[in-house]
């Protein structure tokens, strides 16, 4: 009786969830092309997401880019970039430190069931996100597994004023940059092929 | 009786780590510097180390960072780097890839309650860590933390045997990697500031 009380709150919860993720697409809030996995990803019952990115690549403003809240996004694609982009940023004027970052993908994911979190942090691990985990206990509103992976790039093109590649090195550069966005989509879609499989310790 | 018997399971499972560590420390294997963190780290009854770093700067080559496996370690300190010592290994020969990587503390933690890894996690992420979190669920072993920040820099250096970053921004590049490598031991001492103050979530 309590657990079936649980899993009707639970339900609850998802259903709003999930009218958020529509109205963010409706208002185009959405990241694009994150839909095809939305849809898997919250179909086992025990598993809503509650953020999610397919991964980004940004030139950002600030003295370090772990420091969120003090940088600057001067550009932002979930597309590959090209050296003009990139070059044309850089020569903005009065810029003093500038990063160019890959954010590979990273999911926010709720579940009522430790046994449904601990599943998906197995397949999520096994599918190259090794940095994944469970980043707080909740079990009323539900658990958060944050799905992250180590493939990422924050690159400095430019400190105290100075650019720090070389020119002719910028080209290098962007091209890693678009094969880590691209590896992180590799990544994503093997989650994405796993999850769709079934995921029966989601299910009540 | 139960609960008893799984405290008295957990303890012993607990002084074999411990053991471990002691031995680490007699062969000189231990991270210089990490044990005054692991004395306060081992204190609460339910809390166990099973791995610590308290960051470290390393001169790596390989085509992708995150990839570990394939990567070969040219030079690693716990200690601040300077420039002479990174331009060497840059003009080794028959190099390709080569990355300045600052990885941030990096911590295991192993604790057989729940409520005790919410509370270390709640720990780490206000003392920076943020990218903490339950990575396995298991409570016979014991689940394991990891407690990580953002606090990374992974700079590549080299690209297809040519060097990317200018020789007059070297200096800075250094600059950086040793401002990292404290901001991480700042935040370090921080999260030991506040479990050597009590943490009862981690007493039976």
């Amino acid at each position: 009786m309590q657990r079936l009380r649980n899993l009707e709150a639970w339900l609850e919860y998802k259903s709003s969830l999930l009218k958020g993720i529509y109205e963010d697409r409706v208002i185009g809030y959405l990241d694009p092309g994150v839909e095809k996995y939305l849809e898997v990803f919250n179909k086992p019952t025990l598993l809503a997401t509650t953020s999610s990115c397919t991964g980004r690549i940004t030139i950002v403003e600030g003295l370090w880019h772990w420091e969120r809240e003090e940088a600057r996004i001067l550009y932002k694609t979930h597309d590959p970039v090209n050296v003009d982009v990139v070059f044309k940023h850089l020569s903005r004027k009065f810029l003093k430190n500038v990063w160019l970052k890959v954010t590979g993908p990273i999911l926010h994911f709720r579940t009522p069931s430790l046994r449904c979190a601990s599943k998906l942090l197995q397949y999520a691990r096994t599918s190259g996100f090794k940095h994944s985990g469970l980043i707080s206990l909740n079990p009323t509103g539900g658990h958060t597994v944050e799905v992250m992976s180590g493939v990422q790039l924050m690159i400095p093109l430019m400190r105290e004023g100075v650019v720090v590649v070389s020119e002719k090195s910028l080209e290098s550069i962007v091209v890693m940059a678009n094969e880590a966005l691209e590896e992180g989509r590799r990544r994503l879609e093997k989650l994405r092929s796993k999850i769709s499989s079934g995921l029966d310790a989601c299910e009540p």
